[in-house]
């Protein structure tokens, strides 16, 4: 039997198969807050010493004998771990993410009325300081790091600090390099909710950061939820998704494999297809299966598309579009001859890959779009992470003796229909005078 | 003895000082959030009925009997019940917000490299419904409506969602006038914990919408905490403060004036002033004595400022901007003869009023930016309400075979140190065929 059946738009299973792709991951886990509540208490409470004894029992790590801190020499040290050609492809890859977030900032504005002499403006500054959390073991991705402290860096951010967990003492060499390739400043070798602690409400050795970012798991996004106000944070990420919308032109094999892309990242990862060539939706099933056998990550790939994957065929494309929009993906793929055409009909997407040429991976790792996007239907109100995520906005008023004259009387009325008397004599008593 | 005296940068008290500040209104309270978590799961599973009982409990209104949502009839005839002056004060204050607000709109751009063909491209879309909690009974403002609406309606949201609680049956014309101006859409006379409810799960009556905006008790602000990552939310408000610094040029009693303009707001606000002159400071003092005699709210005023007022004397006005930017206030006026000078050195502030002619009540109601303000420090971080916030992003990303030729050998390296071979192979199968 094929790993994957096809579904029409009209199959009684439809509906239930879209809510039970979206509404996977989505727990919040009542024991796991007791136990990060606990945590962080404890971190706010004891500090440093907090951070050892949690590394000590979650990370097999001795900080008394290493250090709470990774030295330059450390980072010096991983980059001759790593071959010189990969080392160009983390700047190369660099290099593209910076450029692309480089369009993203923004000039302040201050804009002056010529008559009353009024301004009003607005100004952008980058926060002072942002932690990127990093996952630490054998989910380390170096890509992950560029993602996180490129932007922070683009927009201005001074202080950028990396806490990543080094269970058992290993430390990742490229995720190493990969953070001094993106500017950051500190690194500290501690994970889990402890590490959200600490950055924080700061500690001995780490001093508190204005923003957290990062992917992690239920503990580190439990953490970060509860920190959330104290700091900010960016969103709540859940499990990765593509969703594919192809054409009679798509080559099966390369969906297949794209769709495979998503899914070997882990069980709860969703790979779903929308066609409106039959054909094209059979030969795909067919080629995840070839293509299953011989992936390494196969087993994963397979749980997760029995559980979270779906070949769906539909009249024509707008209906693809239709069914995209009710998903609202993380990835989205318009392999389809025309994409530019196609894209006026989808509403919600975290990043949108056009063309039969731009399969996902091209977006993960090098074009210079951020891949750090919304998951679990989030596309349908948040971004991808970007450079104002790490600048803050200031409003700017300034108002002249005639520009207050002119406003006097509406400020008083309104004020009046509040019950805020200071309000509005703080303008009149200044009018009449 | 005066309701405040002055502290000066040196003084013991003045760090405790400044924390004391900085932590009110910081509660977390778990007994509130079991009540809301219980009142959350209550809505999602029993809809409007639940609305019903707990409308009935709390607001003392049988909402059988008057209906959930608050129809065009009633909207018509609040329009009758303020003046024509009224009308057009609140109707010039929308179209100052409206203007300013229409600055921070934003285009897509594409950009295509003239060499491989590539394009990257950003695209903004509006979320598709938002909704605006807005506070019912005494504390019911009607500029707080065209302030929270505004920025959805220029964003381009179609479909903006009002809920307003309407204790004991009474409608406050003023708000819902307010409402129709700013583009509202949908109003249900719902309000605390279980209206948050309604918005993001929704019930048969309401439909789920992508965002929850605007002010209310903890009730509010804790069920909004706890459905993010559902739908978004704004950020947590706290507490309302204004920081003033002046020099000896500023009029003392404007200085009073202002600072009993946040006083007056509730018990928690905060109005500090910082100078370098030690006579403003004396006579400030004594003006807030004067000011307070004569001001209706008084009783509320005083207690702020004993809990939380300060007058504080620095050697000089840099010395103030850097206590500012610890305190990085909510409200900053900047009340000195050069205020753009000034500006430089302030590093946090959600909005900033400029020069002896701009009180903060001008930004509050009619200059057109936002009065939806980070408070309690976290200007360091949060941003006023802006169209952004009603807006979501997508990445674009169309390669070309040329493209992809270019970097297949790059992603190859990239995705074999992750250790993810699928994301390798859709690029190396795409480009050998």
């Amino acid at each position: 039997m094929p790993v994957l059946s096809i579904l029409s738009r009209n199959d009684a299973q439809f509906d239930a198969k879209i809510s039970h792709i979206l509404s996977r991951g989505q727990s919040q886990d009542q024991a796991v807050e007791e136990v990060v509540r606990t945590i962080l208490e404890d971190v706010q409470q004891h500090g440093d010493e907090a951070l050892i004894r949690y590394t000590s029992r979650f990370d097999n790590l001795d900080l008394n004998a290493t250090g709470l801190a990774l030295n330059g020499g450390t980072i010096e040290a991983c980059r001759s771990e790593i071959s010189t050609r990969q080392y160009q492809a983390l700047e190369r890859a660099a290099a593209n993410i910076r450029s692309f977030h480089e369009r993203q900032k923004r000039n302040s504005w201050m804009e002056q009325d010529p008559v009353n002499g009024n301004i009003l403006g607005q100004r952008y500054r980058p926060l002072d300081s942002v932690g990127i959390y990093v996952p630490g073991g054998k989910a380390a991705y170096p890509s992950s790091v560029l993602m996180n402290a490129i932007p922070a860096q683009v927009a201005g951010v001074e202080r950028i600090v990396m806490v990543v967990p080094t269970p058992d003492g290993y430390v990742n060499p490229a995720v190493m390099v990969a953070a001094h390739i993106a500017g950051v400043s500190e690194i500290y070798r501690v994970g889990g909710a402890q590490a959200v602690g600490a950055l924080a409400y700061g500690t001995q050795t780490i001093a508190p950061v204005d923003k957290i970012v990062g992917p992690g798991n239920i503990y580190v996004a439990t953490a970060k939820r509860m920190v959330f106000g104290r700091v900010d944070i960016d969103m709540i990420a859940g499990p990765s998704e593509i969703l594919i919308i192809a054409d009679r032109g798509a080559d099966p094999r390369h969906i297949a494999i794209d769709m495979l892309s998503q899914a070997e990242h882990d069980e709860l990862a969703s790979a779903v297809l929308i066609t409106d060539c039959e054909e094209l939706a059979q030969k795909t099933a067919k080629a995840l299966e070839d293509e299953l056998a011989i992936l390494p990550r196969r087993d994963i790939a397979r749980k997760s598309l029995e559980s979270y994957g779906a070949i769906i065929v539909v009249p024509d494309l707008l209906e693809a579009a239709r069914v995209s929009n009710q998903i609202a993906p993380e990835h989205l793929e318009l392999s389809v001859a025309d994409p530019f055409w196609l894209l006026h009909a989808i509403k919600h997407a975290g990043a949108i890959f056009m063309g039969y040429h731009t399969s996902e991976a091209v977006g993960d790792y090098i074009a210079g779009p951020n891949h750090v996007l919304p998951t679990g239907g989030t596309a349908r109100f948040f971004s991808p992470l970007n450079v104002d995520d790490f600048v803050k906005k200031s409003s700017l008023v300034y108002y002249t003796p005639m520009g207050l004259e002119e406003v006097a009387r509406d400020v008083e009325i309104l004020t009046a229909m509040e019950g805020l008397d200071a309000h509005g004599r703080s303008v009149s008593y200044r009018v009449r005078k």
